[in-house]
């Protein structure tokens, strides 16, 4: 039998790792060996994780084994507290954007045969951890926090589960993170008019995404649907799979932690080769891919060029699988291939401008939201409200026509189709407007899908930022590698955001214009109906 | 105590005069004089007519007398069944035209002291009785009918308040009409490419109508709306209330059995002086006017003249207001004025036309009832619905902008302007929405509401020829005099048929030209609006 503990106060889990336990509740516990002051366990909901030792009595009479599989030992720490899925995104959760890997229907088929986490050596978990693990142990509450800061100058985190530890921004800072960077992975911050920038893209390419095809293997027993990529600076098309796509997205968030590699778009299990989700899936790749091909960083990148490039040889393709998910500069590495512009920083006006981006993302956030419902309900009530107006009011005139055409004196025939045909037009105005969403309103959708991504990914970029300024603020000394490796993270952050920004106004802006432009043209082809039903009423 | 009978079996009134009484139910009798099988009485609803005298029993123990000052003399009948009102528009009970004359809330002051029954003798009804009442009483039943018809060659119709009656069609058919008529007075029906018609106006005119304004009385105790009214063949303005085109409006209908007489706009009691309204009702009057002036005998008749012409002189007003009431080319002898066409009818042919036209009118006023609800049902979600979804993307949209000013990076700042412009061209256009029922859908529903009530006049109007008709097939003789006269009623039928076929076509097209055109710049409004938006973001 399990070893069991009662609980004896509230505890509300505030960090991924830990479980919230209520009052009298009966947890299981994994081991009775205490980490830290935390105990391991499954509590009554089924949920595992750590909880405050202190909060719970272990139930002695119950014990007839405690060791049923899941003990831990104080030197190894298992990591499947760590999701399987890379912690992007608090507040995503109402985004259309999906961020998981490995879970794709037809995943466990042969491309995937060599278990891309086998070298990989910690973890019960199927997927491999996001970064090297810490080896100490979460503490928990501001008094351990305070008793650790008031003991060394620049500690560690007491929270492993932070995504400034998480991120190895912390490492990175603490000097510990070591890899060999070839010149060709090194990312270069500028400074321009508006601050720090990345380095613009010397061999800008683009690359379109078609229409998908439907593919099947096993003699026609298993089919799926393959987008042919061709990008510009290769012009050769490849055939890439979402899932292909997903195991790229998680590469790229394991490797740039201070980058927003944009979300993919929704998967959905059910219906995947129905016309409409196919053509919104695919729109979404054509944004996603946008927004890969215009970030410098990401553009260039070994694993996405992999991805772009490597054609149908099998054998290259899990070469180059593998070696993406052996690459070294992932996590903290990824900032020792950051070189910043040798300008100094103001700390004050790095922290104000991240405050400032956090304002703007929150309202960003909030204001989309408020956008994305209207231009929805915009678009339903075009579809049904208004097309039907427009209907109803058309098939009256036709009524009208037909009353009239009772009468078949000659001065009366002209009339008689011309209402007719104004009731036809009115009805064709209907079918326009219903229309008209999938041909503007949906596309601004898209674009705020994609951006909803982005802004769920900047909390986790900030903190990291955030998480090493507080430790160089609480450093005595205003100089030294701290300060300098600070200062990197601070220059990737702050060009991570400029990019954003651009993109953002470039976005926007033609989104804008393309919108407009189609409804211009959208309200000139009315005009153009009730031109030519006036034409016949004249005559 | 008043005269009672019981109700022997149940009986459903069938004509205006008779009232429906029920098996068991007591009623009270006026006199117990059966008038040709009928008895006079009031049921148990209150109200009082004729019923058939063998359906009741009287109650015998209960009289104590049988005069209650409402006994009936067998030479003289009471007109107080003939409603005060001109009985016009079967079915017009929805008709937003108002067809009752004499109860304006100001009726009754000055300019109307002199009362214009005083020398109509008959009637306890304050109101003058429509025509000459026959002599005859009600008979009941196909039978009695049967009876009438097998006994006499052309007999008169027993029902007394049939439109065929009460129009004097009847009378004028049957030789009684008499009356000297002026050449002046002349109406003249010709043969046209579609048959007959009124002889095309020589002297055309139009009348505007301007806005009224509000004069005042004794003192400003009362205030009443004034309409200036200028006819272009005198070119002279005169002023006329509500209530004076209302006393017309009854001269009219008296005047010209079948003449479709456009119907009044709706009186409001309350309210008269609220924008809205006095503009709808200046709108009303505006195509009420257009009917007159355009129909060739309504347009050049001598009581509208008057109205036209007299100015302020108080005396000339009531001289030609009083001879208008004393006018005796009414009713039946209207017919006397009419000139036919010296070319025979084939009875066929009239008939398979009339019927035609009822199928015509029918179907007409069934259809429009649809167009007036889409198009009411259409103006309304314009004015909420339409504006709302507008509004709330031109909101959404400058809830964009405002998280986007939190950006004031040089290169945003024409977008954040850019968006917040489209926000307010969006609101724009959602007012635009809800202005323009008034521009166009609105004068639709007002043309709609002139033919519901010209529609709810041509039942009576067919019934005169449909009574003259059935009368002339049941005579055997198939020419002579009642042929003649019978020929006259159809001709002066089938031209208003025919004007009121042209006038349709003419209003119809020219309304849903003046729609179609009305909706293009609105859309082109909308469109500049779109493209002033999209200049700025293209800046």
């Amino acid at each position: 039998m399990a070893l069991k503990a009662k609980v004896l106060y509230d505890f509300h889990s505030e960090n991924p790792g830990e479980i919230s336990i209520a009052e009298n509740e009966v947890v299981t516990l994994f081991s009775e060996e205490e980490l830290e002051g935390w105990l391991e366990g499954e509590n009554s909901r089924g949920e595992a994780g750590l909880f405050p030792a202190s909060y719970v009595e272990i139930i002695r009479d119950h014990i007839t084994s405690n060791n049923n599989g899941f003990s831990l030992t104080q030197t190894k720490v298992q990591t499947s507290y760590t999701s399987s899925q890379p912690h992007r995104g608090f507040g995503a959760d109402s985004s259309s954007f999906h961020t998981s890997q490995g879970s794709d229907d037809d995943w466990d088929d042969e491309w995937d045969d060599s278990s891309p986490v086998a070298n990989v050596p910690q973890g019960l978990s199927s997927s491999p951890p996001l970064h090297p693990v810490a080896t100490s142990l979460p503490g928990r509450g501001s008094s351990q926090q305070q008793q650790a800061k008031s003991s060394a100058t620049v500690g560690r985190n007491l929270n492993r589960f932070s995504t400034f530890v998480k991120s190895g921004g912390e490492a990175f800072l603490l000097g510990e993170a070591s890899a060999f960077v070839k010149d060709g992975d090194r990312i270069c911050v500028v400074m321009g008019k508006h601050g720090p920038e990345w380095q613009e893209d010397p061999y800008p390419f683009t690359c379109t995404i078609d229409d998908p095809t439907k593919q099947t293997k096993f003699k026609g027993m298993k089919s799926y649907m393959s987008y042919g990529l061709t990008p510009t600076h290769t012009n050769v098309q490849v055939n890439r799979r979402y899932k292909h796509f997903d195991w790229l997205y998680g590469r790229l968030v394991e490797r740039f932690p201070v980058i927003s590699v944009p979300h993919l778009p929704e998967k959905q299990a059910t219906g995947r080769f129905e016309e409409d989700f196919l053509s919104k899936r695919r729109k979404g790749l054509i944004w996603w891919m946008n927004h890969m091909t215009s970030h410098p960083v990401l553009a260039h990148c070994d694993v996405f060029q992999h991805f772009l490039t490597c054609g149908a040889d099998e054998k290259a393709w899990k070469q180059g699988k593998r070696k993406a998910e052996r690459d070294e500069l992932v996590g903290a590495n990824f900032f020792l291939t950051i070189s910043p512009p040798s300008v100094p920083l103001d700390l004050q006006e790095v922290e104000s401008k991240i405050e400032g981006f956090k304002t703007f993302t929150k309202k960003m956030d909030e204001n989309i939201i408020v956008v994305n419902t209207s231009i929805n309900e915009f678009g339903r009530k075009q579809i049904s409200g208004f097309k039907k107006e427009y209907q109803k009011v058309g098939q009256s005139f036709k009524l009208l026509a037909q009353a009239f055409e009772l009468d078949q004196q000659v001065f009366s025939v002209g009339l008689n189709k011309a209402i007719s045909y104004t009731g036809e037009s009115y009805e064709a105005i209907g079918e326009y407007f219903a229309d008209q969403p999938r041909q503007d309103l949906d596309l601004i959708s898209d674009l705020l899908d994609i951006y909803k991504g982005h802004l769920a990914n900047f909390p986790d970029i900030i903190h990291v930022q955030k998480g090493a300024l507080t430790k160089v603020k609480d450093c005595p000394k205003k100089e030294g590698e701290l300060h300098d490796r600070c200062n990197i993270i601070s220059f990737a952050t702050l060009a991570e955001i400029q990019h954003f920004h651009r993109t953002r106004v470039r976005d926007f802006r033609s989104q804008m214009q393309y919108h407009l432009r189609q409804q211009i043209s959208f309200f000139q082809k009315i005009t153009a109906k009730l031109e030519d039903a006036l034409k016949i009423q004249a005559i």
